[in-house]
């Protein structure tokens, strides 16, 4: 297998909110990454433009990234939906012509295009269409919630809050202490991350629940701790069904709940985000009636926080909650990773089934 | 255009829930139906076997339906899923060869097989998938609490509690009043009925509730009275990703609670089915950080209860919530089309947006 060189498509939104492909693709997956397209902030490296990723360059075109000498090309960038914007079309049909393999996360999936298929049938590249998900996907059956793992599912108070960081940060902390943990990926980035996964916000509809029971069901198997990526948030408008269906599916049996302080309202909507507590209670009523999922722990996303306003906004939450709270990428998940395995050693499991109380 | 006559396969579960899409079928297009096939109950009639749908006839099989000179077939059986069963199959090809169009609402698309596509063309026969979705769906924008019409959502505290049918009798009511009122389908069976809407159980993940708004807004354009076909139950372990995008992308007014008094458990599943009032409860809350909508009617699905029975529980329903409910079947929509004619008077609208407490 060859070294993955990759030039990722970030043009005008390169941040750590703007394009969370990009991002995270470079906190975890550094070493594959040899330049990022974005004509905004071409000169700057990843370091200067994003706070990590060192001395990445960052560049204006793809003209510019084939110095790098690249063998694939990741659209890095989620347009609401997920859909093609024309513009980016010509910079992929480029990258195509050249023989670099194209990863994407977006909902119109390369290999639907002809004209895609085709040209990279020509030259010898790979399509790789992230969200495109298995066809036999099944209707959840009430399964994940028997497993032996211990399955903790990172919740959020609105999409953009850390779910898929904080997931993999606690898997990471988790294999470090020896323990067998897997990383369960539902959402485009973690599962070019991870290697595998399954898109749930691609997923038709009377199956999501399903993919996330099967996720638990295949993380569980050679595991005893299973993180899975939480989707989208019970709270908002447009994805709150994928947030329950995940949920419901994946029957966890404890949940981080994953809050940016300072942010308002929910993304392009003029929906307040819930408070923390309000956000804990909503989703001990969603769990209860099937099996509870406590929420143990609390990751705060304090990327535009100091040090200091980090900890205040910490310990203020602890305070108000009662429940274990940090920023992974702060201060680490050694925190909730203790959390965890508290609950997971006091036996804390609860079968799937009938309610405890009615 | 040739006046349909409709063969309906519904093989060995022809019932009231045992087939939902051939009996509500039968109830609200009995004209089009000229056979049911069932060889379980085949020599009796649609009267006889399920209540209703007086003399049509139930077969054996195919060739006896042929005797009635049909010119379509409708799968009326929704397996698990909505996957086409290899049995069906053979059914399915003879009714194409003979020219039959074939409606079906599963998930499986007829127009995606290849023999049936060709078979079809040479025949003449026209392919309908009554679950085929939009491909250009948004996500949802908040915009359907914001139209002028009053838009009720029929929610249940299960699958099969009757949503299809209470939200087609209230606009039926509603209309013989002389109300510009629209029952908008959201599944194969009200699609078929209504000869348009959306599945929106067949949508991807991201889209659903952007489906539930598209159907809201394109119902409102030239009626005062939205009913929209609820789906799932926000309860339902496979299925209540789909109930909350609904719920959240349709922003609906008011609430039309569906109930069978007589089921204990969540169908297939080991999960007791809530009572009324806590499934109003759930619904509060889950509706009110976006917009309230209360529970402002309760249809009672008592099939299976005599009028007596069916009228003390409808009595103890109503002492317990403080909620007009009624039985549709049995006693007609008019209760629950008072209670809307009411509230939409009241002037009890919400604008969507902010929350209301928080």
């Amino acid at each position: 297998m060859k070294k993955t060189r990759l030039v990722i498509l970030a043009e005008g939104s390169f941040g750590v909110l703007g394009s969370k492909t990009a991002s995270c693709v470079i906190r975890y997956r550094w070493d594959d990454v040899v330049a990022v397209i974005d004509s905004s902030k071409a000169g700057q490296t990843a370091g200067q433009a994003i706070g990590f990723g060192g001395s990445i360059p960052v560049v204006a075109g793809l003209d510019d990234a084939l110095k790098f000498d690249p063998n694939a090309l990741l659209v890095g960038i989620a347009p609401k939906g997920g859909r093609l914007p024309a513009e980016w079309r010509k910079i992929l049909l480029e990258a195509i012509s050249r023989g670099l393999d194209v990863y994407s996360g977006m909902h119109t999936f390369l290999s639907d295009d002809s004209e895609f298929v085709r040209l990279a049938a020509e030259r010898g590249a790979r399509l790789i269409d992230l969200r495109k998900v298995p066809e036999d996907l099944p209707v959840a059956k009430c399964l994940a919630g028997k497993v032996d793992a211990f399955v903790v599912l990172t919740a959020g108070t609105d999409c953009a809050t850390g779910k898929m960081t904080v997931a993999l940060e606690m898997a990471i902390e988790a294999r470090k202490r020896g323990l067998r943990a897997h990383f369960a990926a539902t959402g485009q980035t973690g599962i070019y991350i991870a290697g595998e996964g399954i898109a749930v916000d691609r997923v038709v509809g009377d199956f999501i629940a399903g993919a996330a029971e099967t996720l638990v069901l295949n993380g569980a198997r050679e595991n005893d701790l299973v993180f899975l990526e939480g989707q989208g948030s019970v709270f908002h408008p447009g994805y709150s069904g994928v947030a329950l269906a995940l949920l419901h599916g994946a029957l966890p049996d404890a949940l981080i709940m994953c809050h940016q302080p300072t942010r308002r309202f929910i993304n392009d909507y003029e929906v307040p985000v819930p408070s923390v507590p309000e956000a804990i209670r909503l989703h001990n009523e969603l769990s209860g009636f099937l099996k509870p999922a406590p929420t143990i722990g609390i990751a705060l996303n304090c990327f535009d926080l100091s040090e200091d306003e980090a900890l205040a906004e910490i310990e203020r939450t602890e305070k108000e909650t009662g429940v274990p709270t940090t920023d992974c990428i702060k201060f680490g998940a050694g925190k909730l990773v203790d959390a965890v395995l508290e609950h997971a050693k006091s036996g804390g499991k609860v079968r799937c089934g009938f309610r405890t109380s009615h």
